[in-house]
């Protein structure tokens, strides 16, 4: 089990030689969330060996272009790779009609379904709830109407022992009840317990992304006790001002969301090209909140109850 | 003097991992022009070197996503660089609604001029005409509205020889007469013939862009005696029928209009991703038209009457 979060951008503004922006993806109990879509992001998607039709949900924080200038991009490659299954793009009211206008434009028709779902910007909301996990939006605090995103896994049924259940003899068909917590009785009426035959399923994990925005207290209320947030940390704090002014925050605020979320583990990033070492925002964050690391393009941070392990999925540099 | 072509993206349809769709950069009389503008152009004119800001005219041949999805990513890393200087851009009629609906809905306008010039696809037309250069576009043949751009000097004003005009005690201020192909008469009424005091100048370049398009004879009408013709070969001859079904060339029929135009050189690229090796299409069109290079990403052809120098931009390997 576990979470595995794929950085594929973490520049803010404009893309430089050698670095992307905002853009995730999320593997979350078999399913893949594409978090922001920046300009570049299908080439970073290939370059992390990520099977692009696996995407099936797609999250727009906001239509600032860092955010979301490789949408149509990757929709398009979506169509000409002969995509057929359904794709559901969550984003700002306009964004469907910035997409949809070019395919009109280009004098083309999706080979799949493309859903649009508004997302509100004054309001928490449930975007997708099914058995496996929920997904929601959350207000954030931007020059124009942005969201951050809240991904939930639901618990999952209790882990059957199978070797005590064999040694009593239960049939297969009477698994399913077990492990939703029932006890099982034998064909003598004995009654076994539940806690003989099962054990606690591994705890549901979370990951909260909050991009980008100034530093607000209702963060923390919206994420509270999130295993993992990622929180904007454009500036550092010699640059407050800046930051305020441009309504984003530095490395110490968004440590600081983190420990009033009581958060396990703070991954910070949408740096400004200003900075040439990032790991001032590290240093920085780890004062407010020792948990922190600070996201690097194309590397893995897989999240377990235990802690994150971190891989790079870059390509060799030999191969261009 | 001579004219520098930059090739920024070569490929056709999607970007993959280390190829990027259609753009190009003209050095023309020391103005810099871009023609298309597939995703990652930005990142591509960084790596190449090329000092953004010196460009103020671009040209998008049509509204295929591959030719134009990098665009507004450009306009918007113009705006946060602080470009005051005004911007043209030469495109179908639907490219400044797509670009100004993106621009709204990030509340933002830019901090420089932006113009919009409409290109029509059924006749030729002049779009810039200048003492140094004129641009013209051409109709292609292709599934949406498409034009090529032909750019082409002005003849300069005849050379000076320096030493023979200080023989004569010839004043600077009547340079200016004698370069536009006057006789000089000195305070004795003596004339001293044009000829004994300039040489002919470099004789004008010219260069056109043509892609996308399946052949038509009227190509070469449009493009007669260039001096470098760059057109598209999507497909070799193994994939003719394809080609024809999709509105595109083979590197055959890119040769053949080279030929039928007199053209003296040829360059040809965007590349269907189905052939990993490029060379296939530069043996095909040489066997048409000897005169055959095929585009390669982040290299710079430098046309001279002499014929082309070819030179890579490509940041060093180890640099990522």
């Amino acid at each position: 089990m576990g979470l595995d979060l794929i950085i594929l951008g973490a520049a803010s503004a404009t893309p430089t030689s050698n670095q992307f922006t905002t853009a995730q993806l999320l593997k979350m109990r078999e399913h893949y969330f594409l978090i922001d879509c920046g300009e570049g992001t299908q080439k970073q998607l290939r370059r992390s060996k990520t099977k692009f039709s696996r995407i099936n949900h797609i999250f727009i924080s906001h239509l600032h272009g860092d955010h979301f200038f490789g949408l149509v991009g990757l929709l398009s490659s979506f169509h000409l790779l002969g995509r057929t299954a359904p794709l559901t793009i969550y984003g700002p009211p306009k964004l469907k009609d910035i997409i949809l206008t070019q395919f009109r434009a280009a004098g083309t028709f999706t080979s799949y379904p493309m859903h649009f779902v508004v997302t509100q910007h004054k309001v928490p909301q449930v975007l997708v709830d099914t058995d496996a996990y929920t997904i929601s939006s959350f207000p954030l605090k931007h020059r124009i109407a942005t969201t951050g995103f809240l991904f939930k896994e639901k618990p999952l049924k209790r882990t059957l022992n199978k070797e005590v259940a064999d040694a009593h003899g239960i049939p297969v068909c009477d698994y399913h009840w077990i492990k939703d917590g029932k006890n099982w009785t034998n064909d003598d009426g004995e009654e076994v317990q539940n806690d003989l035959l099962t054990s606690d399923p591994p705890k549901p994990l979370s990951y909260a992304f909050a991009s980008d925005t100034m530093y607000t207290a209702d963060t923390a209320e919206y994420v509270k006790e999130v295993d993992l947030l990622y929180h904007e940390s454009t500036f550092c704090e010699d640059k407050k001002a800046r930051a305020k002014q441009t309504m984003h925050s530095t490395a110490a605020q968004a440590a600081t969301v983190a420990k009033e979320a009581a958060a396990k583990h703070l991954l910070i990033g949408h740096y400004s090209a200003r900075y040439a070492d990032k790991s001032k925002f590290e240093e920085e964050a780890k004062a407010v909140f020792p948990n922190v690391f600070a996201a690097r393009e194309l590397y893995q941070y897989r999240l377990e109850h235990s802690g994150i392990k971190i891989k790079s999925l870059a390509p060799e540099k030999n191969e261009k």
